[in-house]
C-alpha cells in the first residue's frame, strides 16, 4: 500500500484523499487549521503550521509521495526535504505556478501565446511598465494572489494612482505584474494530467464565468467551436511538458473577440487563445468531472500519484450539459445561518430536481466570498442549465 | 450539523460516509474489526465487540439518527435503546430481512410475488415439508446465510440426507426454508429509497449474475422487456410501502421463464416476476449507481438520514451500458499478492480503457470468495460492456 501525503486539508485534499482511498492507499493529512474538513474527518491528520519543521518532519516520515492542495506555499521547508521525498507536481512546477512574473515569464519562454505582460519590484519600474504597456491593464500582485485578492483594473492614471496607494497600504513586496486586457469572448479551463512515464491526458474543456473575480459558475462542454477547443487542448499539453509536469495542471485560458493589441494568442475559428493562469493541483472548475467524466479530476491525480494507468476522461453524457455553481459563504449569511456550525437549509432543493449533486464542504465559518460548497446542474442543453444553476441558487439565498 | 452513527466499517459504510459528508454531516463509525475500512481511515470511528453495552451507548449518545450496513446484527442492543434514538431503516425492517421465514412470510401477508416455500424448525418437520413442497427445492438457513452461506440445493432424497447432515454438523439453530426453483430468465435488483415523508424514488434495474452463490456482474441498464421492468419497480414501490420503509432497501427478483409449478409469480411479457429477497442498505449490485446515476445509492440514503429532497435518479448516458464487477480476495491470491498489506497489481488497466473505475475497498486480508474490490466498465452496449468486464478481470488474474 503506498503512503500519500497531502498538504491542505481543505475541499480539494479531502476528496483527492477520497479517490486515493479507492485505490488502497494509505493517506495522512496536514493543515495549519485543526477545523480544516480533511482534519476532522480523517484518522491521519495532523494540525500544526507550516513553520513547525520537527511537526513536518513527523510528516513527510514513511511517505512515498507528496502533493499539495494550493500553491500559496512556502516552497523553502519542501525544497529543504532534498531528493529524499517524491513531490508532485515537482518544486519546480510550484515555484513557477506561485509566482505571477516566473509564471508569466516561463509561458513567453515556451513559446505559449498569453497576454503582454510587464514585471514590475518597485513604484518607479510600476510607472514605467504602465507607460510602456499602455492602459488599460490588468495589474496583479506576483505573489499570494488568488480569488481576485490583489488585482487591479487600471483604465488610467487615477487608477493607477490608487494602485499605488493601496500596495503601499499592504507594506508587503511591491512586485506585481502588469497585463494587457484581453476583449473576451469566453473563458475556459483545460486539465492535464501527466504521469512519470509521460503519459498524458486531457480533460473536456470548462466554460468558466466569474463573479468579483471568483468563479462562479462551469459548464461543460464549453461552448466553443471544435477549433477553438482543439487548438486549446494543444496548448494545455504543450505547457505541461514544457514544465515537465507529474501531475495534474489546471490552465485557464482567455478566448479573445479580437486580437489585442500587443498579442494576437493563438487565432483559432476567428478568435483568439491566450493562457492565463496555472494552477498545479486539482482546480474549482474541475469539480464538475466528479459528475460529468467517467473519471474525476481527483481520479486522475490519484492514478498519478500512485503510478496507475491514465485513460482520457470522457464526458458521461455525449448529449447533455452540466453546470457546477459554487456556494459561497455569503449564501448561508443570506440564509440567516452564518453562526459558526448552523448548517445550509436545503429544502429548496426539492423544487430543482435538475441539481444532481450538493457537495459542502465541512467548513465550520461561513464567510462572505469563502468557498463553502458547490453543486452540480445536469440538463439537456447548455441554456438550461446555466438558467437551472442560476434558479437553484437564487432560491437558495431567498430570491 | 446532524450527526449519523454507523454500524458497520466495511466498504458499504464507507462510501456512505463519503456521501454524507459531502452533505455537511458528521459521521461516526463502530465497527468490531479494528482493521476495518472506515475505523482505519476516519477520524471518529470506534472499535468495540457489538456485544459491549457500554460502547454502544458511548457511540450513540448525541446521534441523531443510527444506520447500518448490514442486517445480520443482533437487534436486542437497538431494542434496548428503545425510542431514545431515530434508527434508520426502523428495527422492524432489520427483523423482517434478517430472518429468512419472516420475510418469506412478510411477502406472502403483504401479497407479493414469491417462489412458493416451506418453514422448518427441526428435522422431521424439514422432511415432511419437503414431501409437501416436493423436490427440487433450494434449503436456506433462517439466519447468518449470505453469498450462499447455509443454502443447499435439494434435488432428491439423497441430497436431503446429505443436506440434513450439514445442519447438524453446523450445532446450530435447525431452523430452514424451503424454497420452489424458480426457472430463471434472469436475476435483477431494484432499489427503492423511502423517507419519513413517504417521499419514494427507485433507481434503474440491475441485471445481476452469480458465481458460486456470490455476486459476480452487474449490468446497467438490465435487459428486460419495459413491461417486466415496470412491474419489478413497481412490486419495488409496493415492497417498501408494506414494511413502511425509511431508508434505502434493495431487493433481488428472481425473473422466471415459465410459471413455476405451484407460484406462478407476477406475469409481464410472458415472463414471471418473483421477489427473491431484501437488504435494507446499500447492497452490493448498487455500486455501480456511483457511475451509472445521476445519484448514488449512498447519496440516496444520505439524503433521507438528513432529511433532504429526493429525486428520481436518472442513468446518466441514456445509451450506453455499465456493468460492475466484484473483486474478491480470489484475485489477490492468484496474483501472489495474498498476505496481508499487498496491494492488487493493476498494471493491466493500461490495456482497458473501459474500466473507468476501480474502487479497493482497504481491507488487509485477501481471503477466497472474501468481497475486496469492485471495478466499473463503461460501453456502448450491453455484450462489450459485459465482454470487457470479463476480460479485464482474467486479464488481472492472468489468464
Amino acid at each position: 500500500m503506498r503512503k500519500v501525503g497531502i498538504l491542505g486539508g481543505g475541499q480539494l485534499g479531502t476528496m483527492l484523499a477520497e479517490a486515493l482511498f479507492a485505490l488502497d492507499a494509505q493517506v495522512r493529512i496536514y493543515d495549519a487549521d485543526p477545523r480544516a474538513p480533511g482534519v476532522r474527518r480523517l484518522r491521519e491528520a495532523v494540525s500544526a503550521p507550516w513553520s513547525d519543521q520537527a511537526a513536518v518532519g513527523r510528516f513527510v516520515e514513511g511517505l512515498d509521495v507528496l502533493t499539495y492542495e494550493f500553491e500559496h506555499i512556502d516552497g523553502s521547508p519542501l525544497r529543504a526535504l532534498g531528493d529524499s521525498l517524491r513531490i508532485v507536481p515537482s518544486i519546480r512546477v510550484l515555484e513557477v505556478t506561485q509566482d505571477r512574473a516566473l509564471e508569466k515569464q516561463f509561458l513567453a519562454a515556451s513559446g505559449l501565446p498569453h497576454a503582454a505582460f510587464a514585471v514590475a519590484r518597485s513604484e518607479a519600474e510600476l510607472r514605467e511598465a504602465a507607460n510602456r504597456l499602455g492602459y488599460p491593464f490588468i495589474l496583479k500582485t506576483i505573489r499570494g494572489g488568488y480569488d481576485g485578492k490583489g488585482q487591479f483594473h487600471v483604465a488610467g492614471h487615477e487608477d493607477l494612482a490608487a494602485a499605488i496607494l493601496a500596495l503601499h497600504e499592504r507594506k508587503s513586496d511591491f512586485s506585481c505584474v502588469l497585463e494587457e486586457i484581453i476583449d473576451l469572448a469566453v473563458e475556459v479551463s483545460c486539465i492535464v494530467a501527466r504521469d512519470e512515464t509521460g503519459a498524458e491526458v486531457t480533460f473536456p474543456l470548462f466554460e468558466n464565468a466569474h463573479e468579483g473575480h471568483i468563479l462562479d459558475l462551469t459548464l461543460v462542454p464549453a461552448r466553443v467551436p471544435a477549433e477553438v477547443a482543439a487548438v486549446v487542448r494543444e496548448v494545455a499539453l504543450r505547457t505541461a511538458r514544457a514544465v515537465d509536469l507529474e501531475g495534474v495542471l489546471c490552465i485557464e485560458f482567455f478566448v479573445g473577440r479580437t486580437a489585442a493589441r500587443r498579442s494576437s494568442g493563438l487565432a483559432a475559428a476567428g478568435l483568439h487563445v491566450y493562457v492565463n493562469e496555472l494552477a498545479p493541483r486539482p482546480h474549482n472548475s474541475g469539480h464538475v468531472t466528479r459528475n460529468a467524466c467517467t473519471a474525476s479530476q481527483y481520479d486522475v491525480l490519484a492514478r498519478v500519484l500512485l503510478g496507475l494507468p491514465l485513460h482520457e476522461p470522457q464526458l458521461v453524457d455525449p448529449t447533455g450539459s452540466y453546470c457546477m455553481g459554487n456556494l459561497l459563504g455569503d449564501v448561508w449569511i443570506e440564509q440567516g445561518r452564518g453562526a459558526p456550525g448552523q448548517g445550509l437549509d436545503l429544502s429548496c432543493w426539492k423544487d430543482h430536481p435538475s441539481v444532481v449533486d450538493v457537495v459542502l464542504y465541512g467548513k465550520t465559518e461561513p464567510k462572505p466570498r469563502r468557498k463553502m460548497g458547490h453543486f452540480v446542474v445536469r440538463a439537456a442543453d447548455a441554456d438550461t442549465a446555466l438558467a437551472e444553476a442560476r434558479a437553484f441558487r437564487d432560491h437558495l439565498r431567498g430570491r
